[in-house]
């Protein structure tokens, strides 16, 4: 928290409390997060405070509307970080679980055991709860945790990462354990990118720009994610009503997130009956269409309004918005193939009553979540039933999909004999 | 093959095979394998030339003979490789797995499904066996692979590959899957290292040098291994007579490998009784010990010719030769905390009666592979039961210590619903 530290310093840190915390229970581990959400929520003033200087400044900087709202702290919006603060206390700890045991011929007893990563670096544009809730899955997990915010909120996190740390006096973890850099000088994420001799892991939380930079600069092994270019396929057997029930959901009910949906293929037997409707019924919540040439032959006589023809790159954007592209396909294969070429592997699913359909989709698609008749809005680590989630993974090593608690860990062999020798 | 293919061409056709290559069943994969055995065999004259001209060329630039026996192939060598191939074909194929099935309380039917990782490139020193191997356990496991090979064995390892790829003709993995970079300029993997957008794993299989290029340079996941500082403590309970039969092992057994013994650290209650047996017994092996100050006072005057003191880097040396590090410890903590600063978290092991420090060696080791009363020579895919191995992991993300057929997978979400949206 000294935030003349040098960058190595406050890694190596981290790396010691890492060692300490690698040991800590359960139930110690959980009494601590509780000890740092009554602190947090014992220093909201000062938190506050700082937050509505972030928004001042922000304001100054001309930052849009929907930013100020990202960025905006309140008492009840605190309330609610630290109410999923305390229920990550209530989610089962992978540390130490067994896997696969077994006896070799030999009589060697092996198993594998789950340990902690170590150390993990998050760096985050925006939403100041990231640092609340980062802090939070990396303790419960038994790592040590390296937090860079964005310039943005930085007086806000600053405040957080204060009051966690504060919070983590007289607990069996370290205070160490969670390291802010209170700096916003890029060059020190660069200096953050080259301690592989301390960090284990790096997260970046934001943009294609700082997931490309992270690759790029980094000699830690970084998980990218959080983009969704998500489709989903109407097939020629959907049942078309609750289809559009289905899209609906996976376009308004938060556009503004990585799993909501971006693009719809239809079935060229089924397009003439099912996109008039599915248009009529989105325009209503404000959606806007991007059609490809069918799509559009079918609906802008009718649709002027909310319907344009679709640009060169609209069908590999992620809209993040209230915009949804349509495309017309001849067959199933059609659109695996737009899929592959047009998907970032993260949420992609088929409407179907047709299980050899379905199955092939399943089998061809290689994205990390394969949907068959549901909204692409469950990709999420509540929703999958993991508690919690620090990232969505679009790659493919370590974790892919919702990354919980146990994706935060590792694993050691432990190999228990009589003196066994090897032949 | 061809030679003027451009690296990014060269990765784009193995990204296109892999796609094929993920659905070929395990029979098929399995045909395609003892294809490629046969091919190996029929060619076996072409590439025993090739070897010959390899170590012709080594020979001139006065490599040493331990060099040149890894390099040197012959009909009995290629029919070991070989018969290592034909085994892959026995082993369980691990894509199309289902994992952690669920249904969610929603309704929701929810699963993993392992599929091939896509591209992996393993780039590679000296001995030309590696080609072969490699080429097994990625195509088994659903996997395109790129090989880059050493300049010692281009020729040998030009004409092994040439072979792969006739053998795959006719079968239902694409030749494409197999792809080798006949040029040995380092400026090619370089550029090999930055084509993420097709590959998806990085394996070097080398000297410190190669993977701390391959991390300072990769935008590629790599994966970090085959070093190992190998510790065993011998502790106040342990059964002495035992202990110098596991320590002889893992030193001798193959002492070249990443998995022989380095240093022994032995409790000082025992290290007078321990010591004298120990190199007597090892001594007759041709092993010489570097000692710390306590074991050289002790050791010194009998076995001056074989024992000399340790210098300031010997405990942190990976000897891979008949030499063995030793040092006296007071108790299980000081041994714990050696480890801690001098292992290579590869394997590390405790000798003792005492179950509790078992357990606590067990609890505070994070090695890889952590053993209790057995040699550390076991730290090995086949011996783990795994069936065979394409590296051992000394770092935390993705696998770790031997990496099998499973290990070079990945798995996708699968979701399977009735209209389902998230409220």
């Amino acid at each position: 928290m000294d935030a003349s530290l040098s960058i190595e310093e406050l890694c190596r840190q981290a790396s010691a409390a890492a060692a300490v915390l690698a040991h800590v229970s359960t139930d110690e581990k959980n009494a601590a997060l509780l000890k740092i959400a009554d602190q947090v929520w014992n220093e909201r003033q000062v938190i506050l405070d700082a937050n509505a200087a972030d928004l001042a400044a922000a304001r100054q900087n001309e930052i849009s509307e929907a930013m100020l709202d990202r960025l905006m702290l309140n008492e009840k919006r605190l309330q609610g970080m630290l109410d999923d603060l305390r229920h990550v206390t209530e989610l089962g700890d992978p540390v130490g679980q067994l896997l696969e045991e077994t006896t070799l011929p030999n009589g060697l007893k092996l198993h594998k055991q789950r340990v902690p990563l170590g150390v993990i670096a998050v760096i985050y544009e925006a939403r100041p709860n990231v640092t609340v809730d980062v802090a939070g899955l990396t303790l419960k997990s038994g790592n040590a945790v390296i937090l860079r915010g964005g310039s943005e909120t930085i007086r806000s996190n600053r405040a957080l990462a204060a009051a966690i740390q504060s919070g983590l006096k007289g607990t069996a973890i370290p205070a160490a354990a969670v390291q802010f850099i209170g700096d916003t000088d890029r060059a020190l994420v660069l200096q953050l990118l080259q301690m592989d001799r301390y960090i284990d892991m790096v997260i970046p939380r934001g943009g294609a720009g700082l997931h490309d930079f992270c690759r790029q600069n980094s000699r830690i092994p970084v998980i990218t994610g959080g983009m969704g270019i998500c489709h989903l396929f109407v097939d020629e057997s959907a049942d078309l009503e609750r289809s559009i029930e289905v899209i609906r959901n996976a376009k308004i009910q938060r556009p503004s997130v990585c799993n909501a949906l971006d693009t719809v293929l239809v079935h060229q037997a089924v397009a003439a009956e099912f996109l008039p409707r599915l248009v009529e019924r989105l325009a209503a919540d404000g959606v806007t269409f991007r059609a490809d040439l069918g799509a559009y032959d079918l609906l802008n006589k009718r649709y002027a309004d909310c319907v344009q023809p679709a640009g060169p790159e609209d069908f590999d954007t992620e809209w993040l918005a209230l915009i949804l592209g349509v495309k017309i396909v001849s067959e199933l294969d059609e659109a695996i193939a737009h899929i592959a070429a047009h998907s970032t592997a993260h949420s992609d699913g088929i409407l179907t009553e047709n299980a050899a359909h379905a199955a092939r989709f399943i089998e061809q698609v290689d994205s990390a979540a394969v949907y068959v008749n549901a909204s692409t809005r469950f990709t999420d680590g509540a929703q999958f039933g993991l508690g919690a989630e620090i990232a969505v993974s679009t790659q493919r090593l370590h974790a892919r999909g919702p990354m919980g608690l146990a994706e935060l860990t590792t694993y050691k062999w432990i190999v228990q004999g009589d003196y066994q020798v090897r032949p």
